[in-house]
């Protein structure tokens, strides 16, 4: 072949690109799956091109598995729970993914080196593939990316998917509304030692674990067991179905962890039977509709000219008390609909 | 004078309208002031148009009292503890207004008639008013209307603004988000007699009184005091300058109610020394401005014909799990920016 000019190869194809990537993790393929979870993270439209091709071939073959929340403060244990947890799953047969979600955290190689050191055998097992599945600093993309990232793990194969949450801000009420069970891992302090958990997550936990029930802190981790169930108690149940349950366990002798795979079961069965865990399920899809249309439309209306520019001086007379909300609405709307009005046909 | 032609006479002028109701709300008119919180409720364009206005004009008259929102479930005697709470703040030179908000009532008479009776007393006192601040069926129109409801109270002479929420729904969390300080009234029962509160109230609260605590159910209501004490002991509050305190006390017979009064200083005074008060303030009309602009894109998106002959299925589609929530997203607004797109200038 003799090359006379020089011609640019064409373009790669992304329905080809997706369709080569879908049919890779549909096999179980483990490179693949890690590939597709770094694609879906990306923000280039060529490869959000990708992804919305590849998210769509492998629909059809999610939905199965068991999405359950894990979250916990510092010093609760909580890595070492997940990887005994996880290796007493293995034991009976599951196959596990673990994403790690953090709002707040940067993208890069730390992060995935961190949790693999963290939960080094878990991350070494053949069933089990365990990811970091940050967005970059926007939380507003941490939830529609986790998402993706749950469906092709299931695509993958992997029945039980553990989504962590790690850092600060909302984490765990994004992640609640995405997994069907959530689980607290609370350290063994009680009374006075407490720091306080964040606000709105006791309530969020459908099974409260105290962790490090062993050595010189069982009696402490007793105790707080004993505080939680009691304030479980004040409060009424989100489902009919399911009494949350508060247990001291110690990840590090693997005292009482094998047995919640028996509550998942318990837990799923319960919800299963009274439709529960579908229309659980669909709402949750609703609501992320909902707010993914409301995110978008409200970055269009905050980068409309018309709006931008007048933006921050109401939201500072608002602020002040100066101007109502309910006037400071009418305002800016009425200058995006001015400059985005299409004219009348 | 010969009248030759009928003329119908011009209609009143809105501005002027405002600026009467204005003038007589900020010389304190209990008359005025019950028209214009029945005009804010009105959806009537020319209604909501004098309204705009009277809001505008008496805004800087505006945020001097203390915005009380008070909760709790049925059972929990809040009626009688919101008289006797009432007319101690009057003994002590209160000027007290008690708006009720139910997102899911029905607006009309019945609903004024009821509260007049239940809490008679004071009703009937002149250094209070007391008004259903309902917003028909609307959950959206609730805490728009109810901050203007407000606002015209404290134009009006009142110090201090009693936000009441009765009913079902997202209630608290609206009238929260609209107060300074959010009392919860609950029922003297404990232990196995709880119901249960619903979910996310507790943790709203920055002062939690259990009623009833006189005759046979004083011992109920001291254990109920001290299980929510140990409950809030586990959550970490949401000022470090205040920490949040359960008492059992009894409006029937006017124990720990007067007291109360103490605390709301307290609470203020603590607040404002550290700027919290002021930032809470601003950080809250901030979220109001969001929620408004929110919803008035989702409506406008909504009711746009590419998107409202679609959206119904794609909802169904994304339910079903047949579509992803980013997907469904992506459709709807595809369709919407097609059909709103102006054309470029």
């Amino acid at each position: 072949m003799v090359a006379t000019t020089h011609r640019s190869a064409p373009p790669p194809d992304p329905a080809l690109i997706a369709a080569t990537l879908a049919s890779a993790i549909l096999k179980g393929e483990r490179r693949a799956l890690a590939r597709a979870v770094t694609l879906i993270e990306s923000t280039r439209p060529d490869h959000r091109s990708i992804a919305e091709g590849l998210i769509e071939s492998i629909l059809p073959q999610t939905g199965r598995a068991t999405r359950v929340g894990i979250s916990g403060p510092p010093g609760a244990g909580k890595s070492t729970f997940i990887e005994r947890f996880g290796l007493d799953g293995l034991n009976r047969g599951r196959r596990i993914a673990v994403l790690a979600v953090d709002p707040a955290s940067k993208r890069g190689g730390g992060a995935i080196l961190g949790d693999k050191t963290r939960m080094a055998e878990l991350s070494r097992a053949p069933g089990a593939f365990i990811r970091p599945s940050s967005a970059g600093a926007e939380t507003g993309g941490v939830a529609p990316r986790t998402r993706e990232a749950i469906l092709l793990c299931e695509a993958a194969g992997f029945d039980t998917i553990i989504v962590e949450t790690v850092g600060a801000g909302q984490a765990e009420t994004t992640v609640a509304d995405m997994v069907d069970m959530f689980l607290l891992v609370l350290p063994p302090a009680a009374g006075d030692e407490l720091q306080g958990i964040k606000r709105g997550i006791i309530e969020l936990a459908d099974l409260i674990l105290i962790n490090k029930a062993d050595g010189p802190l069982l009696d402490h981790a007793h105790r707080a067991a004993a505080e939680y169930a009691n304030a479980i108690h004040l409060v009424r149940p989100a489902y009919s179905e399911w009494q949350v349950e508060v247990r001291a366990v110690s990840a590090l002798q693997g005292d009482g962890v094998n047995a919640v795979w028996d509550d998942i079961a318990r837990f799923r069965l319960a919800l299963e039977e009274t439709g529960t865990w579908a229309r659980r399920r669909a709402d949750q899809a609703r609501a992320a509709l909902l707010a993914e249309i409301g995110t978008a439309l409200l970055d269009r209306f905050r980068s409309t000219p018309a709006v931008a520019t007048r933006f921050h001086e109401v939201e500072a007379e608002v602020r002040a008390g100066s101007r109502t909300p309910a006037a400071g609405a009418r305002m800016l709307l009425a200058a995006f609909l001015g400059e985005t009005q299409a004219p009348p046909v």
